[in-house]
């Protein structure tokens, strides 16, 4: 197997993948008579596709062991998926870039307490991944008519490691 | 002052308001081989009206006193607005239906612990009202061009208890 090992996840070096929400975007702003601060437009969004909506649903998640196989990656061609962590364990966000051959190299981040991800439309990444605990998590995604999943199975599977 | 008293918020008490984002919803099943359980479809975000995206942001919002004055509620009528807490803290969900003078009678809310709420386009509601601590706030809603906030201010406010 080859072996991949996760970096902290930051919004420099997830910047090329997607998009991190968390406490330090830079676009904020006092509103209600200054009782309440946004942190403004941390991800967009996206469903397209027949009969789209963009919705709101709870993940509740299990841990998986590490080292993990990472046998393959998934994408939603129809629409975006944030995952928002409810509770401040971490979990292991992997992504590929999108090559005419199929996901590109993978890259695996570890999340810190509170941050959260959203996947673009049609951005590879792996499933949803809580280390360390049971985890529930807000999903911003879209459904509608049509298939909006896709699933790439490496010829060779990756040992993924915590740092 | 008119005089109106928090109620413990319900999926029932609430449908004609607005949708409900907890983990009672019935809409569920298991994902990624059973290590997730999806509860679905909890609330649509919208977004109309020129440059429309839905986006994430995040709220800080520091708690009000109580009993509270309840002087003006407001809506947004190019899209939904949906508050997730990450923090098990309660907070005030007001809202009014809609009718040909305005906002009418407001209905006062308080959350349990996760539970969140999402107001469809043009729903009358109150301002952000943490209770009791410091919290933060995922935050679903809309961004684009166009004049997306009106405000309703009553001709004689209400004291708005807990229960």
């Amino acid at each position: 197997m080859k072996r991949l090992v996760a970096r902290p996840l930051t919004r420099e070096a997830f910047a090329a993948f997607g998009e991190v929400i968390d406490d330090t975007g830079t676009n904020r702003f006092y509103i209600n008579g200054g009782k309440a601060e946004r942190i403004h437009d941390l991800a967009t969004a996206e469903a397209t596709g027949p009969n789209a909506r963009v919705i709101l649903s709870l993940f509740r998640g299990t841990p998986y062991d590490f080292p993990l196989t990472l046998r393959f990656v998934e994408r939603h061609p129809f629409g975006s998926q944030a995952f928002v962590p409810l509770s401040p364990a971490p979990f292991l966000v992997v992504v590929c870039a999108d090559t005419p051959d199929g996901p590109g190299e993978p890259q695996a981040f570890i999340t810190a307490p509170g941050q959260g991800v959203n996947y673009p439309r049609g951005r590879w990444h792996a499933v949803l991944t809580p280390i360390g605990a049971n985890q529930d998590f807000l999903v911003v995604d879209r459904t509608g008519d049509g298939n909006n999943l896709e699933e790439f199975h490496f010829a060779e599977p990756y040992e993924v490691q915590l740092p």
